[in-house]
């Protein structure tokens, strides 16, 4: 009588189509957000059948995770690029995400090109530097080649300074370009004479300043200042205000014991005290030292990284080394600045999603619901990506835990099979550049890797599991 | 038939004797946490009724909580005690909570004391302060005769340095001590040589070096830096890791471009930068300023101070100037250092419940959920302690806002009457002191401002009304 009695009420698991139905004889719904794996891609769904439980990943997955844990990225310096960056040639610009070639290059990536130039000396003015760029004269490649991470445009050329982050469990260096501050930047594109001035005082000021701070503080830990900035509201992608002060309490005291010049310390703070996305990079440059440990563990299905060139969106899998496997970058509906909207926009780009491939970002924001003031939304979402997110990933790192979850740790180590499987794609907090170069950030949002991506990723996977 | 057909549950509201009848008979009940009003006070109770929706206390009420609202604390200046608090006698020494007598004073108190007589140089050793202490030869006052606040023992004599906090919109000023850290603390009953050692550094390099920076940055508003203290998980009374970082990056700048000495900058940032709880004391003091704005309403039932000398817990009321109604000071069960219980612990000690009179402390709990691991309990706790105080407070403040409650203002403006029928008691976040004097801190935790104030203000209140 109970069952009969009582008001009904139906779950549709499935098709949308046969909820309609009841829907439309007055019945009550509840639909469970579905997809087919894979998007309703046979063959890749296929190849992800064949990945489920497969011994060799699972093995293979708990040692690149492992290795991730524990990882532990520490500051060690600061240099400029060619000095550090092994191998890096005297005519070679770094940029963010997968390989592309100048022609192809989105807006703000030229225009950050652009200014890098200038910055060398390379020519005299944006036009020529436009057409040296143009001319093959000036080589490309991916920071992550490099072993580097920029946010944005990712822009690294040889004089400019870069964070060293050492892994200190037996890893190697991991290193990032400085953070500029908002608004008119290099990264977003800007390339005007301010731009080359703060990136030439950042050089010959800033840089001196900060490696004689360092020197005086030797190597410092980053994941337990991180672990402290996800207590104080920051997901250290979009939001570094915490870090970023926590950094400067390290720092401070350093440079002041050091050699360098009161005029010089003084003007170091205040740059540093006036950009809350100063840490930014260097969360950057940690979470890539600690996914390089979990590389090139032999079928395991572990992301070791997520990154946009502007064009395209490319991801790396442990199994594969640098392969990069891409899809067509998403744009994003996020809050613009005034007088700018989702026309003006670039497509998703920079190094800086390698902070949600180490669980941080997007995946960590529960630990930062004051972030929807710039990236859109409630709180409440802020905490429903971070519960998403434990669907599509290997485990939870204790080391970063998230107080408004109980001290959870946060979600970590994306399995790409995971992602296929369920369509749920990782969350992404990011900046938005405009998409013509030279004008630089026009707001921030809230966005998804591309299913492509992992689509690709999980068919090579198959395949060569296939083969061997 | 749906009525008698689905399962029954009762809502007991009263006596939960009335319930276990129905429990006993096998039935479902949920119990509303209710007691009478006035604790059951059938005197209080009657003077509570005559209270309730009474046109002058609501209009007087309006006032008192609009001036708290408008009121603007910025930091002025830092100075010795002596030269800026008005009145302070030569042999003065000031104390938190309502006035007490060196004989009845607790344990942590007498301690702080006697370092106060040795940091003055009045005497040359322990004993000896604590007999001139005695002897009758010191006035003690309370902080708050003085417009000033201190935590814990909140000792504050002649030579000490002291923030200076002015309220903008007309208000005057308020004072407190500044921060000496954890661990061994004057405030905390310490008073052995380091203890000393400290105060006289902070006498004569750090005072100095802050004033300079002061100085060249001119008044620095505090209602906007704890609003962004909110929003990176402080609650401002027991949390400030984050609005001390933000102070350090207002004052060090400003400290380097003063003509203080490259040593004693360094000196100076290097204790702010070790003590998470540097901005305590200006918390207080800036939630003082708003308060005092809120004093002397004629009938209005707001609290403008809540503070403990150990042995009493008093408050103020708007309609009562300087007038304290006291009861017993409680003892807090929160989470002691290890070694340490509540056999060991001093009963509520302190001026800092200023914070939760102003809305802050344990009634922002929802913006920091980390300080659970400091006070005990767990996050969600802290957000219905937020949500709890609503009930007996006036309204939100807007200007301070909390994350992870959508952005709702913070509850503030205790009215004494809802605390008394509701039986809800002021939550707050707390250090605790060893009962012995020259120990120091033992603990944290939450406590509740005893209801017996509370019911004598209100009778107070309905006296003066009913004469009036």
């Amino acid at each position: 009588m109970s069952l009969l009695g009582d008001r009904l009420c139906v779950i549709n698991v499935g098709l949308s189509s046969f909820a309609q139905a009841i829907a439309a004889a007055g019945g009550e719904i509840a639909e469970v957000a579905w997809a087919p794996p894979a998007g309703g891609d046979r063959a890749v769904g296929l190849a992800l059948a064949r990945l489920v439980n497969h011994p060799r990943i699972e093995a293979a997955n708990r040692l690149a995770y492992a290795a991730y844990l524990e990882a532990q990225p520490a500051l060690e310096g600061i240099g400029p690029a060619r000095a550090l960056l092994p191998r890096m040639g005297r005519r070679t610009i770094l940029h963010a995400g997968p390989p592309i070639e100048w022609a192809r290059m989105c807006g703000p990536m030229q225009g950050a090109i652009v200014g890098a130039v200038l910055f060398e000396g390379w020519a005299e003015d944006a036009d020529r530097a436009a057409r040296l760029a143009a001319s093959g004269k000036i080589a490309f490649a991916p920071c992550h080649d490099y072993g580097a991470v920029g946010p944005m445009a990712g822009v690294i050329s040889p004089s400019m300074p870069v964070w060293a982050v050492r892994e200190l469990n037996g890893g190697g260096l991991a290193f990032s370009n400085l953070n500029e501050g908002l608004g008119k930047a290099l990264r977003f594109g800007a390339n005007g004479a301010e731009v080359i001035e703060r990136l030439r005082w950042m050089a010959k000021t800033l840089r001196p300043a900060l490696a004689a701070g360092l020197a005086m503080l030797g190597p410092v830990e980053l994941k337990p200042l991180m672990a402290q900035a996800l207590h104080m509201g920051d997901e250290v992608h979009n939001r570094n205000a915490a870090a970023s002060s926590l950094l400067l309490k390290r720092l401070v005291p350093a440079m002041l014991r050091s050699k360098t010049s009161r005029r010089a310390v003084e003007e170091a703070v205040t740059f540093m005290a006036g950009n809350d996305h100063f840490f930014l990079n260097l969360s950057m440059a940690a979470c890539k030292a600690m996914l390089d440990a979990a590389r090139d563990f032999a079928a395991s299905s572990m992301v070791t990284a997520m990154a946009r060139n502007g064009v395209e969106f490319g991801i790396q899998l442990s199994a594969f080394g640098n392969r990069w496997f891409t899809a067509p970058a998403p744009l994003i509906d996020g809050l613009f600045f005034p007088g700018y909207g989702i026309a003006d926009a670039a497509p998703d780009l920079g190094d800086s999603a390698i902070t949600e491939t180490a669980g941080l970002g997007g995946f960590a924001m529960a630990a930062a619901p004051a972030i929807v003031k710039f990236v859109g939304g409630a709180p409440a979402d802020a905490a429903a990506n971070t519960l998403a997110m434990g669907h599509i990933t290997l485990g939870r790192n204790e080391a970063l835990t998230l107080p408004a979850l109980d001290f959870a740790g946060t979600p970590a180590g994306i399995d790409a099979r995971k992602v296929v499987d369920t369509g749920l794609l990782p969350v992404i907090n990011t900046g938005i550049a405009h998409r013509q170069a030279g004008i630089g950030q026009i707001g921030a949002g809230i966005t998804r890797a591309p299913l492509g991506c992992f689509a690709s990723a999980v068919a090579a996977l198959a395949e060569a599991l296939a083969g061997s």
